[in-house]
């Protein structure tokens, strides 16, 4: 029995999330599937980051256990051809028997990208959110800088969340904009939230993107992220912004060194 | 009646291209059924690039004739909410009524775009051509360079065009790359083929981006580009890269100055 771990990416668009549930598609079933297939026995992946319905990953970790003599550092070339094109597993390696990436020292980093633009953009359609009116993104990138460090985000919590300890550690955030321009078109830009930690709470990077927007459109001062964060009430903080915008880019494991196990290069 | 110019822009992997045609639906059958809706008379648009099918644009440009007084500017906005999330009018503005951009002095810009991984890249997969053998990039900016000036590109038109003049002059060829890095993940890198000319060919493009990927994977030399043009034979030529990598990034009218039929700022 060998402990194998994936890096998976994914556009979610056209699923219900990571995790298997009842009524739709994820892609915790279709790694299910793909590798139970191309391994002969009952694989049941855990994911480190358990993604909403919608939100995309270039990065995200899973583990499964396998009898199968396979070559671990080669069941992502194998297993990619099981999968669909939207789901694609991007290395794969040994890990101890006992390791899993969503009890480890982690540090995980997400972007959230907003189309800002007079008009919608088909081709960033499925990966960004679409607002419309002009977003300051200097004040935006300003508030961000409040979120780093070690606080209560209680206020950047969704209340469906079922946690007691809200104190998380934010490492970094910044938010900058691409411009884009053409000759018969208008300008648009995209712009990017970036938030890397070492843990978030369910919905909180969302949350974040919400309030950051709040704060772009001028509904909200960059100085009141402060305040926000020390009411410890998710009514102060910005809407929970929708999933479309939202990728998993990285996740990085800290303390430990893998190249061990299977050395790749 | 009055002439009016679209910006369009769309996703073009779920449409059998541009024109209209009895077995699929396309982009030009969706704008004509949008604005026929909008306007309440049978509108029929023609397009200034019939872009093939899995082909994307940023920026297409097409003109439709209408009697309805609606301020031509806003036609843009109003047309959107009967368009698909993959297809949408970026800007309207009046032309005269004699002016079509298909028979204008203009100049198009093309992005081909690769992903050179060792793995497929989910979110990117619409809207690149995955090519997992590493490609030298500074060989196929060097090839490109040929292409640019007055040509004979009989080798880079498709044995289906029926032209009987080959000549088209190229404004711009260049290659450059983005890298991509994550912790767990391997590298990878998107390469963009950018041309910009006078007027192309049938599935010039896309010859073009199929011959300078032989030269990146070393099958050809960039040296060999000058060759292959002055043999005026399509087999000379490398493959013809597949739709899903080609976009139309911009488009530009020379020597025409629009502010004055509708100035939109």
């Amino acid at each position: 029995m060998k402990r194998v771990m994936l890096t998976v990416a994914y556009d979610g668009t056209d699923y219900c999330g990571w995790q298997v549930q009842p009524n739709g598609v994820t892609i915790e079933q279709r790694l299910n599937e793909a590798l139970s297939r191309l391994l002969g026995e009952d694989i049941h992946v855990s994911g480190a980051s358990r993604t909403d319905s919608g939100v995309h990953a270039m990065c995200n970790l899973a583990v499964f256990d396998t009898e199968n003599p396979m070559d671990p550092g080669r069941i992502s070339f194998a297993v990619n051809t099981y999968l669909p094109p939207d789901i694609k597993v991007r290395r794969s390696m040994e890990v101890p028997a006992d390791f899993h990436p969503r009890f480890a020292q982690t540090e995980k980093t997400y972007e959230y990208r907003i189309l800002n633009s007079s008009f919608p953009v088909p081709v960033r359609s499925r990966y960004t959110h679409f607002c419309y009116y002009k977003l300051d993104t200097e004040k935006m990138d300003r508030a961000a800088k409040y979120l780093v460090g070690e606080h209560d985000f209680a206020s950047f919590c969704s209340v469906h969340a079922q946690v007691s300890d809200t104190v998380r550690e934010v490492t970094g955030a910044e938010v900058f904009s691409e411009e884009h321009e053409g000759a018969f078109s208008e300008p648009w830009r995209e712009i990017v939230i970036r938030v890397s930690g070492k843990g978030f709470l369910y919905n909180m990077v969302r949350i974040i993107a919400g309030t950051l927007i709040e704060v772009g459109r001028g509904a909200l001062e960059p100085e009141c992220v402060p305040e926000i964060l020390e009411g410890r009430d998710r009514s102060l903080a910005g809407p929970t912004a929708p999933a479309t915008g939202l990728c998993l880019t990285d996740y990085r494991i800290l303390w430990i060194e893998f190249e061990y196990y299977n050395p790749v290069d």
